[in-house]
């Protein structure tokens, strides 16, 4: 008996997530280099790293300390950082116990980081298209030259193809990551840099992938699958691996209330989605409102009490809601797992 | 030197923030139970509390044990609850230390009810306009009388006129309290209740209330604010008591990035919402799209390093993704308050 609303991972699943990742980035013959913001949970990234991945990806140096303290041994923190004397410490103390790089997108962050950190491995963010951090792939050599020159250790450049959150976006974000990963890698090796790591991936655009530009890929959200891949069509309904189970606790006519709300599923809503997030086990239904701690549901007739599984729309930020998930495998609760990382955003 | 990104909670505005609708909620006649969910925080209930409140609202058994352990008497679960036996076991443990009353929506809940907590307090929730939980003001007698069959005792009953979240919409939703509240109330006056109590309120709607309707308001969002009532038009920025303390890591010539991202903003977007947020000194910025670590701001010039305070679009969700806030007065930390009951969904 699960108290509702909780977060439940489904072990086989997720186990046949990892491996079927693995084997399909192997077999196009690129590194892989999962992006733990998704689960925050050091025993997934110990299944990840088993599988074959080279390393892990965070997006800070909180979380890089969270899994460098259970084991993980080579982290890129793929993040533009601009260190405090705080982070800059912590930074080179984490370097004692673990392969570290992280991302630099201007020639002005290069010069600080070198300063506080010298002897860094660094990748040049490119914006391949989703025109959030990053440069221009024509812009990356001045940039890789002031690392130089403040001391840090340029081994290649890095994008996020984020654009291809979206409807018939994936292969348009695959070309573009493709293409800025190519130019990039260009201009440093002209320039005089070995360029060992072109670093790239998304988990929408990760089937679309084109040959010739990443060296590895970072997908985070493969692991567990959530409605925004569901409706974008990138999982299949029966590989997601993480619901929030809920309880039906008012009924309608035209609506049930379920007892999960943004507190544990997010408020995660894109422009294309067609809800708040989906039923795994009734496709045809909708969540059309969302507050804190009620989930409006129509298109199914559901019973004050009955207990759903509502896939999230965005399952990265339900997992930093919860300290813990339920682990369970053919519907036996076998254990849990703390959210290690939760709330790590420094 | 505060470590960014990082919630801070300005005392004075919050101070002010509390006294303002206490006095203003008096001033009219009526009682003031604060919703705790907004900031989860036993200090700021305390305030609350010193300031008049009657009691304090809450919207799961998980926080009102938290309040309770820490000295509220009288928590109202403003909730349709739906008790496994898990949760019963827990509701009659609370009701051992605090004054408690729940909501209910029908009469298969009210039994349910009855048969696992027996004598417990009730109010029956009215649907105003919001179209969530809740029963139209004709249906409540039945509600009532199945409750008071199953030996439950119904003190009142309460609404939530959530559709004041809109511009232009808190007038009408006002009125749409009022008339349900006086409607619920007569109707179980003329079955032979006892009405002692008749609960509405929401911040957008608060100076709105119409006079006969409400005997109590049950606000949240007013001791800090965001940028949903600032876009509204129900707070003024300089009464904003709530921030997160963000660097710019990234410029580029028509956008900067934040690191502060929808892990510690939230990721509620009201489709009549200008951005994810708003920076609380540029009221011409706007952050134009949110990734879980960055913030895109578009409409000021800033620079590397640059600290700036961000108000979050829903302030309910940002206190629900951190452990601590930093308390300051005059710009210095003050303390820290642990967000005691943060995650307590259940």
């Amino acid at each position: 008996m699960i108290e509702t609303p909780a977060v439940v991972v489904d072990r086989d699943v997720l186990e046949r997530n990892v491996a079927r990742t693995a084997e399909a980035v192997a077999a196009r013959g690129l590194a892989l280099r999962p992006h733990v913001k998704t689960h925050k949970i050091p025993e997934i990234a110990a299944l990840q790293l088993a599988a074959g991945a080279v390393g892990i990806t965070v997006a800070t140096i909180g979380e890089a300390e969270v899994f460098a303290d259970r084991g993980a041994a080579d982290v890129f923190i793929a993040y533009p950082l601009w260190l405090s004397e705080a982070k800059a410490a912590r930074l080179r103390a984490l370097r004692d116990r673990a392969s570290v790089a992280v991302g630099v997108d201007s020639a002005d962050a290069a010069r600080h980081l070198g300063a506080a950190v010298p002897g860094l491995e660094v990748l040049v963010e490119v914006d391949s298209g989703h025109h959030r951090s990053g440069v221009h792939p024509g812009a990356v050599v001045p940039i890789a030259q002031a690392a130089r020159d403040a001391g840090l250790a340029v081994v290649g450049a890095f994008t996020f193809p984020g654009h291809s959150y979206g409807p018939d976006a994936a292969a348009v974000a695959a070309r573009g990551e493709r293409d800025a990963l190519v130019a990039a890698g260009e201009a440093l090796r002209t320039a005089g840099f070995d360029v060992r790591v072109l670093s790239g991936g998304s988990t929408p655009s990760l089937a679309a992938t084109e040959d010739g530009g990443a060296t590895e890929v970072r997908p985070g959200v493969y692991v567990f699958g959530d409605a925004q891949q569901w409706e974008l069509g990138h999982v299949d309904p029966s590989d997601i691996a993480l619901t929030v189970l809920a309880t039906v606790v008012s009924v309608h006519d035209d609506r049930v209330i379920l007892d999960a709300g943004s507190k544990i599923l997010g408020a995660d809503r894109a422009a294309w989605a067609t809800g708040h997030g989906r039923l795994l086990e009734h496709p045809g239904a909708r969540i059309t409102a969302l507050s804190e701690h009620h989930a409006t549901v129509t298109g199914v007739p559901l019973g004050l009490g009955d207990v759903v599984r509502v896939v999230p729309n965005h399952v990265c930020n339900v997992v930093n809601l919860v300290d813990e998930v339920l682990v369970v495998r053919r519907g036996e609760v076998e254990g849990r797992w703390a959210v290690a990382a939760r709330g790590r955003n420094s």
